[in-house]
């Protein structure tokens, strides 16, 4: 059977969480609190020498890291994967934009928030984090204006991706008032068959 | 023809130059300068409404962006992208490795030693970029102890994601010498078929 080293509260894990819910697949959850450095310990980095959830278990001994490549490894064979190589070009693109453009604002926002204490020295980011978060909302509002999922009009593990840390924005004091698209957006995925949410 | 917009002396678009050269695939180079705002015109936006390069026009009308997505889509089929699931999820596992752990701390080291004046003051952040780029660093060597190329036997895109901004490392201040089994690694990479350098 499958494990998953997480922490239920990361969006990240919760990514890996909705998919395999949505594949109805079942797994071992560990739950790894990575705030109290249990990503640090030397057992941990023997599995994932980056120190870091989600991280999947394939069989003892084989591990795989990083969020999105698990997706796109869990979700091969299913329709949440597209064969198109197009089509997969587009997930890919969006998956890797989910990294570098969405995450390290949108999410880092709502960890500082919700996390750190009032008078934390990092919460001097937050206006640079939350105006770089909003681009990359408006990015996505764009494209939902046009299609109902990111890559077109079918459902994905890019939608799964970019829902995780989107839908939790407002945590980061990232309103989605502005965006009535990507709203619409949040509800058609929250609809799909097996959906579940996120740990609170 | 495909067509690549791009900035030669730019790590991410230097990715694809170098997998195309390995590929033998006949391309058109579209220069573009970022760094005088040509990624922030409406004519580029339309085409890449994130704003940046590299971007793969495939056709008319039809772009892809994310260096790493370009590689999977220009990659599948030959041998520098695996066939096989396991071996897959390695390569995307780095590829989102170097987008999230490594790049912004080497590359944007890079970018602010090369193209900043001296006294700018995101020179500040020099110190912290290069501790978390040596991070990235020391990641990969450990996995080059044990494998020739990152996901094991075989060269993939991974290897050539990462070759771009590690071997130019030293234009951040982020020196290799701790890395033995990485620097025998860039000279592998460099003596592979085809292989390109990168413009300086």
């Amino acid at each position: 059977m499958l494990t998953i080293y997480g922490m239920a509260t990361s969006g990240n894990c919760y990514k890996v969480q909705l998919l395999l819910a949505q594949l109805g697949r079942a797994y071992r959850w560990v739950e790894i609190n990575s705030a109290a450095g249990e990503t640090r310990t030397p057992e941990f980095l023997a599995r994932n020498p980056n120190g870091k959830v989600p991280l999947l278990e394939l069989e003892p001994g084989k591990y795989l890291a990083e969020s999105n490549a698990i997706l796109c490894f869990l979700a091969e064979g299913s329709a949440l994967l597209p064969t198109d190589s197009w089509q997969r070009a587009q997930v890919l693109q969006w998956l890797f934009f989910e990294q570098y453009s969405h995450e390290p604002y949108v999410a880092v926002a709502r960890f500082i928030c919700r996390w750190l204490p009032p008078d934390h020295a990092r919460r001097a980011d937050l206006p640079r984090l939350q105006a770089r978060g909003h681009e990359a909302l408006a990015l996505m509002e764009r494209q939902l204006a046009k299609t109902p999922f990111l890559t077109g009009q079918q459902y994905t593990v890019a939608d799964i991706a970019l829902y995780a840390y989107t839908h939790a924005a407002g945590d980061g004091g990232i309103e989605l008032s502005a965006y009535p698209h990507l709203q619409d957006w949040l509800q058609r995925v929250a609809a799909q068959p097996g959906h579940v949410p996120m740990a609170q």
